[in-house]
């Protein structure tokens, strides 16, 4: 019996050190470990209604859109100018109805196409900082050239799932055209999904329409771009952004609605009254994208951090923060629509300490609360402005660590490793130990930047801080970057829309 | 009825800008969130049936110490030369009936007693380290100077809730006499409740005394010491350790019985089988204490982290640790004992990103299982080979956060916010609204250290990263520190007591 024990761990062992070596490579995480709730039924009920009595009473701002105002009315919302107030429950029995709860966001690459939604786990890049930082050439604006080392970072990086959006801002290129550029970038260098043009309803179209020409000429009813629209909050969803959403909706494609909230300032101070917020605002933006075409996928999305109330500076890792995500997570699961939040955000401006300290106080709670999309995932520095090329690499090692956090704890026969206390005697390590052997391979995730080494044998290879030790990793990773195979007449047919659109299109002020 | 509820929520506010103030003040945490709990009832249940087989078939070592032997068997059990192995269940019968479920640490200042159990948190400072490490004066061996810095520094952070025992090894005093140094400098210079002894009986011995006279000659049944007492996993029990909780137990002072375990070199490497080893460790050790003295307070304690399997080097921060933070807090909650697990540990040799990276990923976890005693919550470098003083102000910093994270989501009426949106049209910041201005003091947790100002003002006053300003803080710190009063007559009486000891003592090698 022992040794048909034995057998069954080996095997199972086996196929756990396999899935280990694999666990890099998966497109995206799924994750048994349930999520932390922080509120029971009542207090989630509770922000529930306040929610709704917002929507009821307050009402939302939708400026600039007379589609959406047209949209709202007939779906039986009071429209008063540009006021839409909501009759109690009317916005939560329009998402019911036809949000999907999870969906496939189609990559170019099959293999990369990402589940999002439910049980799954999708890390993107940070998006919109307009300066780099690295090491050497220190903060400086962001250019087209930062982008696209961008992109082939995130492609490089096996813990981050997606290629973002605007990872940083290309200022070097005219804002007219810019978007080309960079949904370019995100097919050319890179296989992994993509965000779309959120700055106006045509960048939208755009988008849709490079994307069409990467996948082949026709989409087929495929969800291929996840775009990121952000409410003017408090309480306001702007024309713009409504444009891109709507154009995004009906093609099929998926929008992230985020209240965009520091709270303090685009918000009340007090934790659950920006649970509230955060949940009416983003109800009504997938609310508006269902009125456009029922079933659309949509994210109910929170960007939260707070400010420092003396001088109003945004602040990050703060644990009220921390509080929010967790409460908010679970109002999506209630809705059941995918949620989106997080990432490694800090206000630091180098990555220090401070930077991972605070990154790591937004991250933990972004996992833990069962976030299915986290923008912002590597990269982010200074509370956005500052897309950071060491911060990069210390970010997405770090994200490899949430890949065994995902898996919970194993309870299987080889994990409760009773054989491995039957072969040892107390007092022996367990090294040898065949269990050990044969768990090897799958036992204890590794971080790729972090030394462990004995202080000797640091000081001896130049007493390197993590910082310094990043340098020499973004750089050898874009030295060693091989492009993702792109079939010539697409590639072909894409630089060809881009100059096309780019000899159409006005050339703004940069 | 708008006014009365305005002046309910002024109210509510005052008082919680109160608690805010006063929270830096509080001598101990008490969690109103619920911890996480990773695995339901079956699970847990699992693990505490493999402890058990563990304790029947294999057994523990109880090395160089008979009267333990001599007390087990008498609970019950079988003693076979040194190898004593239990029956089913009565390890956790002898636990159950007398070990209480929280216990009141005295410090000598009453205001600073702390409670260790149940819904409270305590912070205490790293232990144990033989190097001392500041931005100047680089890595060196630790002095009394030092230990008698870190207890300062402990004192002068309000969110450090304990002074801590082995703070730092001041290898410059002789190991025969040093526990006396360090037991004086912990009540000299501060009024925290602090850590005793445990190299030899005799020491623990000394550590009573000392505390005896600190607390005016009579301890009245009074806890006022905490003590660390190792396992030398696996699965032994060492005299000398057992020796220095004997006495401890015999004056009704409390033991934190805890496995020291690198997985995969001290355990297996699969989390599980880790959890249970923890689980039959402890319990024999507190089973022990209470064999000695019912109702002794006792703490189940897991130090738990992971080796690289390629070099063997010690690995912080990676999620098989916190996933068994988890589980066994759960473990321990199901003994009702208190639970000491985490703090902030890390393999990095500097305050780098590294260090607050790893740190955060034990010391997130840490709080979140709801562990009691938090060891190790400020200044660990480098495996615990390091106590750094940049590190120490870093941790103690961050320390500050969890008193909000205790607190969870404050669902009052205050905190559901409605007011602020109903003063507040869609469009318009919440700075100016009543509700904030009656939140603000206590809105927000704000690092003391963190630099959230513009990137100019940043580069303005020196582009100083977390570490540099890490330094000025402890400089500032002790520059700045007052010793609490301590009595003439105790002070002399203290003083004649290590004078008498040293002269009774043989001076060991260094």
């Amino acid at each position: 019996m022992s040794e048909r024990r034995g057998r069954s761990g080996g095997r199972a062992a086996r196929q756990a050190a396999r899935a280990a070596r694999l666990a890099d490579d998966v497109p995206f995480l799924t994750r048994r470990l349930a999520p932390f709730e922080i509120l029971a039924e009542e207090g989630l009920e509770l922000i529930e209604h306040n929610a709704d009595t917002i929507l009821e009473e307050i009402g939302i701002e939708v400026t600039d859109h007379p589609t959406a105002l047209r949209l709202f009315a007939g779906a039986g919302a009071d429209v008063d100018g540009t006021r839409v107030r909501f009759p109690r429950g009317l916005v939560r029995s329009i998402i019911t109805a036809t949000t999907p709860s999870v969906y496939t966001q189609h990559a170019r690459n099959p293999a990369r196409s990402v589940e999002i939604g439910g049980a799954s786990t999708v890390f993107a890049p940070a998006y919109g900082s307009p300066f780099v930082r690295d090491a050497e050439g220190g903060r400086r604006y962001a250019t087209i050239a930062d982008f696209r080392n961008f992109v082939k970072l995130a492609y490089a990086s096996p813990a981050i799932h997606h290629s973002g959006g605007t990872v940083c801002e290309p200022v070097d290129e005219p804002v007219t055209t810019r978007h080309l550029d960079m949904i370019d970038a995100h097919i050319r260098y890179s296989d992994k999904p993509f965000m779309g043009s959120v700055t106006a309803g045509s960048r939208a179209e755009d988008t849709v329409e490079m994307a069409r020409i990467a996948f082949g000429g026709d989409l087929a009813g495929r969800t291929v771009i996840t775009s990121l629209i952000n409410a003017s909050s408090p309480l306001t969803w702007d024309g713009t952004m409504l444009a891109a959403a709507e154009v995004y909706a009906r093609h099929q494609q998926a929008s992230i609605f985020t209240p965009f909230i520091l709270a303090g300032a685009m918000a009340p101070v007090t934790p659950a009254a920006v649970c509230t917020q955060v949940l009416a605002e983003s109800m009504v933006g997938i609310a508006f994208s269902q009125l456009v075409n029922p079933g659309a996928p949509a994210v109910l999305g929170a960007f939260v951090s707070t400010i420092d109330m003396q001088s109003g500076a945004p602040t990050f890792g703060t644990p009220e923060t921390a509080l929010v995500m967790y409460a908010v997570a679970a109002l999506a699961r209630r809705l059941d629509v995918p949620f989106r939040t997080g990432g490694h955000l800090c206000a630091s401006k180098v990555a220090d300490a401070q930077a991972a300290y605070e990154s790591a106080a937004v991250m933990q709670p972004t996992m833990l609360a069962g976030t299915n999309f986290v923008l912002h995932a590597a990269g982010w520095l200074e509370g956005g402005l500052t897309m950071g090329y060491e911060k990069f690499v210390l970010d997405a090692d770090q994200l490899g660590a949430y890949a065994k956090i995902a898996d919970g704890l194993d309870l299987s026969e080889n994990g409760q490793g009773m054989s491995a206390f039957r072969e040892n005697e107390p007092g022996v390590h367990f090294l040898g130990t065949q269990h050990t052997l044969e768990n090897f391979e799958a036992a204890f995730w590794k971080s790729s930047l972090a030394d462990a080494n004995s202080y000797e044998q640091w000081a001896e290879e130049g007493s390197k801080d993590a910082n310094t030790r990043a340098t020499a990793r973004w750089q050898s990773m874009l030295a060693q970057y091989e492009q993702p195979p792109l079939d010539d007449a697409i590639a072909a047919e894409l630089a060809d829309y881009v100059a096309r659109r780019k000899a159409d299109l006005p050339e703004s002020e940069y």
